[in-house]
């Protein structure tokens, strides 16, 4: 069964494959698992329909017959424990990869967050130039606690895994900032993961799902 | 084999339950796991031996036999994926459950950490009054979209599972602030969650340590 994932109608970063489908559309390319996209304007994602798919309001959600997904995490933990090729086999390598999922997801990524939150919803404020130094700071602190720990490897535990796509794909909201940058292996670690064909298709088809119809409004 | 976690030598909340070894040890209770407690100096947090376990310094870390784990979200699903009662059988059930513990920790746990970051990292800067309504609001949408969903359910979908209880563990976080006593509803479910037995053991076990021996330094 093809599950129907939602996006954006239109992203706010016009396709530079930052919104949340991306990492959603990463994993079911390694998967080889074909699908769907609804788009879903901004309206219509604070309208009833949508909020009994996904409480908060958001997107990517995942359909697949009965089951319904949202928050991107969880949707790539269900494609990659049903499909091989983003989790490992053996147990404790198993148990480490989706460690890096949550890693990324709740300690690197909330101070990435907080950068995003400070720039577009207080970017208006006295403070925001002062702050956003502060926030920088706690992000710099974390890169360098995970290029630390990457080291020279080239993914963050033996082969790629679905905690390396969540990773990377979080990194990759840095880069706009030039953060990631300042962090020579992680830029590599991150360049890594776009080389990789599964997402090469995935953000050629979000970029194209986002730049093919005229503008909504 | 009994594993072993790490926590604050001394919490910073002196014993309230807040730092994330209680939500490891709830799911161990939950899981009628026996467990080991290695008490970690925040000195001792920064050193190679501990960053060898967890790259990003924090505690709790997760050690049986050759595992290792670090991130409360990883452990806690490591233990609820190897015992019962944590994670329903029925798959669909389960990806929901597993759905709620992202959830818990990438939609409705940041900007709850943005308002403690706020007060304890930034509570000294001329900003900090003026800053802490806007987050407030941002958590109060948040939970209001959380109630929506709840409804008058017991627990976020069918029996109680670690999507709950890393939900409530997250939630707990807030009631310092009075926000969760905003939300009758929630205030409701998360004092469910702490009515239940393996919590308060759990609960019981943290303030034990925290209290029982002097504080450090």
């Amino acid at each position: 069964m093809t599950p129907t994932i939602t996006a954006f109608e239109r992203s706010p970063d016009g396709g530079m494959g930052l919104a949340r489908d991306t990492r959603v559309r990463w994993a079911l390319e390694e998967a080889g698992q074909a699908y769907e996209v609804r788009p879903v304007s901004f309206s219509a994602m604070k309208e009833p329909a949508h909020l009994a798919l996904h409480p908060f309001g958001q997107i990517p959600t995942y359909e697949e017959g009965d089951l319904v997904l949202f928050e991107s995490g969880a949707i790539i933990f269900h494609i990659a424990s049903r499909h091989a090729g983003l989790l490992p086999d053996e147990a404790d390598a198993r148990a480490r990869a989706i460690m890096w999922m949550f890693a990324a997801l709740n300690t690197v990524e909330p101070p990435i967050l907080e950068l995003i939150t400070a720039k577009f919803a207080e970017g208006d404020k006295p403070w925001s130039q002062e702050r956003l130094p502060l926030i920088a700071e706690r992000i710099r602190h974390r890169l360098g606690q995970l290029a630390a720990r990457l080291g020279d490897a080239q993914w963050l535990d033996g082969a790629f895994s679905a905690g390396d796509l969540v990773m990377v794909s979080v990194l990759l909201r840095l880069r706009p900032s030039g953060i990631l940058q300042e962090f020579p292996r992680l830029a590599a670690y991150v360049a890594r993961g776009e080389a990789r064909p599964a997402y090469r298709r995935a953000f050629a088809a979000q970029r194209a799902f986002n730049t093919a119809r005229p503008p909504a409004g």
